[in-house]
């Protein structure tokens, strides 16, 4: 597919991550505004909530952008949400006649504070990276039991904390947590001495479910995604994990991307999953491409660096299960889906070193720390990095892309 | 403490759940009214949308009871939580020269349908019981190694998921899930053939946090109690919970009684947690008593049957962590708790075989099915099943009561 051009000059750039082909949810606020949805199309963000307002753009259902997050917009459903992509784009091609309507509309991405784009109904990580689950199975379990048993059969998940999800840009707070070393006669509480990254992109559910769904109607349950990054307590996650799972090491924080790139904007950038070790059950089959061919990246920039260095390389395609099959699992036991569910992907490492989406698999439980220049090197977060992921996809003299999922980790209170 | 005389005849009756002393908090509706705010007082409803619209009721801060639930007034903190339960005990009690004014706004609980009582904002369930945690353990690993190294340190708990939250008298679908036995080569999708109930009780939070929290300030934080089955289907527990912890197992639903039991009504009750086996650290540190003497039952009526038979009779002491310490430890990473969080207690099993408050461990995993009478049998729940808690606190001439706490289970889809 190829670039749509617009009158938004800075939209018809091959670097912008916000060409009209994209048209990401996002809810922003300036000095003059308080927050509210709109959309970015290259330098600016087109202000929905007064488009609403003037009567330009009038989803059937009511008035649904007079809030700040897109939620009652995502609860009309996919022909809504198709409608008012193909309204969007015209108003916006090059050449339309709205162009002098709409001008004033558009506000300087540059004085706009971004927030959190929906509200999280609740939020639901999964553990569907197949490098990922086999790297931290061979360094806790050694290599022989990486995955456990019913890895390659469901994706395995667990429900995260909702309150915890911040926009990026929100610093991150180093947790205190209940700590216990493998020489330690008995438990103390500390700050994390090993808090991480996760690299994740994020499924973000228009539609609801109050029973069981199939692979297909999943698929289509999905709004957009976000980057996300879980951010992880190592020792915290140690001590506390068994039997139950992870709970406060997963707790503190979780960034996601200030922009929801829509599935409509993706569609052409469909991959398969990865060929199956084991046939999966007919509930969570494959039922045509359902992941991205989305290229990621995670950076750190430590306290006073000038400048930030790359981490790690993947891409969506790496994950074993999609989105779709994690919410198909998700709801086969009835689990009512909500509209503001929030889907985390797993963290997503690739086959070689250098594509690990955690410090805890780059620098292989900290025996072997990161170089990140300078003569520095990292195992775990120190106070004052910068953790940056980011991620687009690439068409014909285009890209697709989700804003930074930036944050700053501070000492812990 | 003496009963408080209320010229609600009813609500003097050594018999009924709802006396004066305890104004529980419940949503209900008749064949006039939606769903809006109503408190018990012995067989009669107290309509308190209508005392807020008639300006009997007036919190400070706003109209609060003008919605189908109690967070807007939870929101409004502990004060304006004592205002309201000082003017309605005056409003109600015997001699009250309010009774002409207030006696239309009784509604019969006979002829009210009650709905959920709070909108479940997310839902966190523990494994804070000794005896629970040690009759699965001891199935599960052995005696020697019953509880996991980290249960005597914290309060191990899991997310659980909001959504799934019903109240009392919702029939319950038996949830189909993927499932492998020992013995099977692989796994399949069927219906659960183990499911089961789990006798708990949740604290409802009307206070928030935004970062760690003492014990003392999490108490203040509790606006109720409710009580809780968190039903579990144990064969797709089974498959599913290593490594990341209990999932679909625990998603199908959790019921919860239509009233909650505010703080200040159990107050007389409270007791201390059991002696402690290793000391707890300073975070979670007990500062007095704050479980309840609140004896329970769990009972089970299969389909046609004429009578219920009680499967377990238990009480809130037995747990080894109050609500106060999970809330505390939930807290100790910075994760924000807001109003309307559900905390479950985890199972309150006491030390007796008639004390276990789940299947598992009445029927020891199926080894040792429980009779229940008329020749009949139950190893775990069947179809057609209805399974019922109860629970109340006992003071001089009266009890406290949340009502029932039921569920009939349906065949699986």
């Amino acid at each position: 597919m190829a670039l749509i051009r617009s009158w938004v000059e800075s939209a018809n750039s091959p670097t912008t991550e916000f060409p009209l082909n994209n048209l990401p949810c996002g809810v922003f606020s300036t000095e003059e505004t308080e927050p509210r949805p709109g959309v970015a199309i290259g330098d600016r963000i087109v202000d929905i909530a007064r488009l609403e307002e003037e009567g330009i753009i009038t989803p059937e259902g009511g008035t649904v952008f007079d809030v700040p997050f897109w939620n009652d917009f995502m609860e009309l459903g996919e022909d809504a949400w198709a409608a008012f992509r193909a309204q969007l784009t015209a108003l916006l091609t090059e050449g339309s006649s709205d162009r002098e309507r709409i001008e004033p509309m558009l506000i300087p991405m540059a004085n706009a504070r971004l927030h959190m784009p929906f509200a999280v109904s609740e939020y639901t990580d999964f553990y569907a990276g197949y490098h990922h689950a086999t790297n931290v199975g061979t360094m806790f379990r050694g290599a022989e039991n990486a995955l456990p048993p019913n890895w390659l059969h469901m994706p395995i998940g667990y429900n995260g904390r909702a309150s915890s999800v911040v926009v990026s840009g929100t610093d991150i707070r180093r947790p205190m947590g209940q700590l216990k070393g493998a020489d330690d006669d008995r438990p103390y509480f500390a700050a994390s001495g090993k808090f991480d990254i996760e690299l994740e992109m994020g499924a973000v559910l228009g539609g609801a479910s109050d029973g069981p769904v199939s692979v297909a109607e999943a698929d289509k349950m999905i709004f957009g995604y976000v980057l996300l990054n879980d951010w992880s307590a190592r020792d915290i996650q140690a001590w506390e994990y068994q039997p139950l799972g992870p709970f406060q090491s997963k707790a503190t924080a979780t960034s996601i991307s200030p922009w929801i790139v829509t599935r409509a904007a993706l569609e052409p950038f469909r991959a398969d999953t990865p060929p199956r070790i084991h046939p999966l059950l007919d509930y969570i089959r494959d039922d045509g491409p359902m992941l991205y061919d989305i290229d990621l990246t995670v950076a750190i920039q430590p306290e006073g660096a000038g400048h930030e260095t790359v981490l790690a390389r993947t891409n969506h395609r790496e994950l074993y299960y999609s989105s779709a099959q994690q919410i198909a699992h998700h709801a086969s036991s009835g689990c009512p889906m909500n509209c503001g569910d929030l889907i985390g992907s797993g963290t997503i490492s690739g086959p070689l070193r250098e594509n690990r989406g955690s410090l805890l698999e780059l620098s292989w439980g900290g025996k072997e720390p990161v170089e990140i220049g300078n003569g520095m090197s990292r195992s775990f977060i120190e106070d004052g990095d910068r953790l940056t992921l980011r991620g687009g996809a690439s068409g014909d003299g285009y890209r697709i892309g989700f804003g930074e999922c930036t944050g700053k980790v501070l000492p812990a209170r």
